[in-house]
């Protein structure tokens, strides 16, 4: 019988962090010992978020800081995360940090993507981007984990397989579906249920989106000669909670088979807890409330067309999931401690 | 041939003032002039409502007051609208306001439901209460009509037969269920898509929903006998954008039998455009669109209960339809003038 | 260290049984060893129910019957439960029958309710009604357990603390809501996307839903002097998944006063797991995925209304996280063995 | 004041008849008095559709087959559908049909497709493809229009003008996201409300879909040199009743730049009364019951690329008001006779 490691969530009110609370509620190990919501200090848990009422963790009051913990998740809006993740790096806390603060490599590429100056470049050196498919070894000794966005979580484990292989070219198109729930918690018009119910609509098509960055870093990494993708990516918001869908198109290398295909990524997922290769396009609803990406492939080799189909749950693998997950691999627990749990349906 | 009759609406950009602008958009004798919307002012209409694109009224600059029209009908929230109301009508302008100003008989019971003084109570004599199907008459020489609130509007139409002909005893329950357009396009936690997106609740249990006050002034009204109602309303937010379902339980007086309430309704209703009894449960979908509201009548003798659904769009005959069919009435024009359209469905 | 208890599920791919296969892939004592489905026998349970791939009973053939398990769970329509539950139990297994079939008392109000002859009426009586937290002591010797009614579980747990105490008259509304899943998986109109999104309707108003024996048979039980209960219930389709709320309108008895309602639920349900007394009116989103159920009381002492909503998801409390509890119960288990998980969400 | 034309609804009750019913119930010259409905002939409509209660039509028996009318929709599945058409040509009346059946120019290419023999191939010389925009001068003419596809009406109308201008290459994906109305109303599995609520997937993969076909035959007939187009096409299902999103990606012409993209389409489309080029990405909602089609345009000329966004409402501009718009164009009348309508939203 092994000790609890005493743990806390920062910002456990917006979407992220309520997700971390419940999968907390029931890990073998991480005790949730605090809890922070500036806005709902004081309160009980459960007056947050009801949906912990019947669980051992209702009654854990809010507080607005960390004393106690030995492992902090950060699930705060970028920019806002640095400082709160140095000073508990200051005070030899263990970090996940959901926000995208860490998970650029340089405080330029930083500073180019966010527009602002990085608040703690000091630590990026120490920053591991948890991917954890693709990280795993890194992790193990990491003591900061950038977490990774929902869409380049769904990106990279749908494209990395055949880049890292060099049976595509580098020319990519992600045509990526999402949940409202990857918005964020904040009011706007945006997330008014009446504006987008029954409806979908593509965004940031001019701009290109902030997460793309992340999804070249990652596979530009995993390239066998640092071929840079050129990546297209549309995002589109869908009519549901929860859920991500990546239609991904690219071009098969000449000659490339089919079979090798399938063989690439069958090898590449083999024995991996949460990746699976499936053999029907995935519907996100499988994935619902499970750590799981499933993908799907269709290599159509008279026209020299790859198409992978990857789907998670955008805030369990796409980001609380993937945050216990790595945690669970710093501390050398097995990877599924408190993420075993089948995915709910219907 | 007659001349088109200058109209405007104020706050357009609201979805009651939507609602209006579509419908006014292919009406044969209001023709929209003017249209205000403090925020965006001076964009096309078609800029804040993409959904007027392809119509005539598309590029109607938004201005911010009114200045042509000679009739107006108010969308913005209550304690607003009176002063813009009162503007209008000292212009010498006939005004359908939308908001609950005008609602109430007298200064005193606008008080003590909205908590702040009336700000021209000089007209609430002049104004007419504007539920067509019961006050047709006095709409017809009315300059201010006061647009009934969506519950109300289910209710008094629900149980006013069965109230005016004295079947039932005054004690009444009203389960509403609301789509969530009715709570206004404001952003706010309580309408984020994320938090009522396949959920169901009720609220406002404890403190009486002012739309109380209107119900009882109207059954009262209705009374043969001035019998004064007892209402439980229980209002209940669901995952769909427009639509009012009202399940109202009330006691048949000792001897009163399903034929006799089939009767009451029918003849009641007989020749109305927009009110119709009909064999089955009605669903919302069925009036998506239209001006319609659906009844639907069991009478159970043995028990002595009488359980009446009634079913309407609350943005059309529980807002901008049934304000249509007010300007409709007072100008002496055909009843479903504009209103004519089917639902849709699906 | 104990031995694993061998289970098994007869209809997995029904919506019950996907979800009775969910709570099992985790459950630490019951072991899914069989699972059944007439249709697609001979495949993996997770191409019946994709959202299972990452689980460990992923690969599970699906088979036609039991053969080992000690423990069955039933999960078929009724009037086909009851000869595959006399068979298991002649096999000596002990049964969880989500079913109706062995849910009234005698075989005389099953077939005036059902309309045909039980077809296992001498189990009857060795059949245990599994409502858990009114039936808790036979419950723990029962080798026949009858799952309780969705209906009937929100009602019977809203009603059944104001019953038992005497508080109310007999005379009893219940307006509920209740999620699609509830009507099955088999195709029908009734249940097509299009028919029944952003919609809602009530339905079966006429003839007394089947659910109401149910509620009858368990108030009365639990009445302090055999009040009999005069229930009116009408139901409703909601456009979302799962979930029920039931608002319950009854009337107090003279002089009792709120204080004395709340304290009734909170001492009758003090400690219990799952049940709790809240002091906001549920939503349905807060149960979803968990086994809770979530009572808001308003007693207005100056009408003499009581107001109870409860709240549950309808495949957990409802179906097949009950289902589990009482199989806990009957094995002396803890009773939230498999069941401590937080509710998903958003 | 000129005659109505009498109007006859072949399969009233499916969803493509049922918006036919609701546009003709208010249309200004056709007047609709037949509909006919295998399954219900007998009823009054409204007890079919009950959104048409509060219509002129709604007391219109259905029947079995067509006798009076002039001009006939035919709105039934393929393969059924020529022979009904077949025998309307023989009688001398004007038909759309909905159906596939006359898209595809030769009966060998539809044996290659629909996998059957085309049951009235004498009739493809005489039958139009009804794109209304780029067909125009030839429905003039027409006594059998084939009115398109739903996604080849969104492909088409959305790549149409970069093909015809020759802006890009022939390699074309297109990744469209359409409501469920377009699977038919039809019960299976696929369409239960549980199965695709809050979800999303991909379909039709690995074998073509047969709206392909379309496109291809459609584009390449507006190509200045019969270019082939080279399309990658892949449908997804999305929680939501109605409307197609198209997001297609070409690569533009060494040199085009993005004025002339905006040029060609604005220039193609001017004067069109349902095609818009918009600045904004559009939302499905935004065309909800209205003819339109909005299109964005995205020309990126540093990396070549184009991206088109296209929306319609699947049973207006990809079904039923299509239908209407090229009965209006065979009968010489304005093109948006009973088509005026703004979209409802929200």
């Amino acid at each position: 019988m092994t000790a609890p490691i005493p743990t806390a969530i920062v910002g456990v009110t917006g979407y992220e962090g309520a997700v971390l609370a419940q999968l907390l509620a029931s890990h073998p190990r991480f005790r949730l010992v605090e809890a922070t919501s500036r806005s709902e200090a004081g309160k009980p848990l459960s007056d947050a978020l009801p949906n912990l009422t019947a669980t051992s963790i209702a009654t854990l009051p809010l507080t607005e800081s960390v004393r106690e913990a030995e492992l902090v998740f950060v699930a705060v809006p970028h920019g806002a995360a640095a400082a709160i993740v140095a000073q508990c790096r200051r005070d030899g806390r263990r970090v996940v940090d959901l926000s995208a603060d860490f998970r650029l490599g340089t405080a330029q590429r930083y500073a180019d993507w966010y527009h602002h100056e990085h608040a703690a470049p000091e630590l990026l050196d120490e920053a591991v981007y948890g991917l954890c498919e693709w990280r795993r070894d890194a992790l193990g000794q990491a003591s900061l984990v950038a977490n990774p966005g929902c869409y380049p979580t769904t990106a990279v484990l749908s494209l990395g397989p055949a880049f890292a292989a060099d049976l595509i070219t580098p020319d990519i198109i992600i045509d990526a579906k999402s949940g409202i729930s990857g918005a964020g918690r904040s009011p706007s018009r945006r997330v008014h249920f009446v504006e987008i119910y029954d409806s979908i609509t593509a965004y940031n098509i001019t701009s290109k989106h902030r997460h793309v960055a992340e999804m070249e870093q990652e596979l530009v990494a995993v390239s066998p000669d640092d071929t840079f993708p050129e990546i297209t990516f549309i995002p589109h918001l869908v009519s549901m909670n929860r859920g991500i869908l990546a239609t991904c198109y690219a071009t098969l290398r000449p000659g490339v088979t089919a079979a090798q295909v399938q063989a690439a990524y069958r090898e590449r997922y083999a024995g991996e807890p949460f990746v699976h290769v499936i053999e029907r396009p995935p519907e996100t609803s499988w994935v619902l409330g499970s750590n799981s990406c499933l993908i799907y492939l269709f290599a159509d080799e008279a026209r020299g067309r790859l198409i992978v189909i990857g789907a998670i749950d955008n805030l369990m693998k796409g980001g609380a999931g993937q945050a216990i997950q790595n945690a669970n691999i710093m501390y050398g627990l097995h990877e599924n401690a408190g993420l075993a749990r089948a995915g709910v349906w219907p």
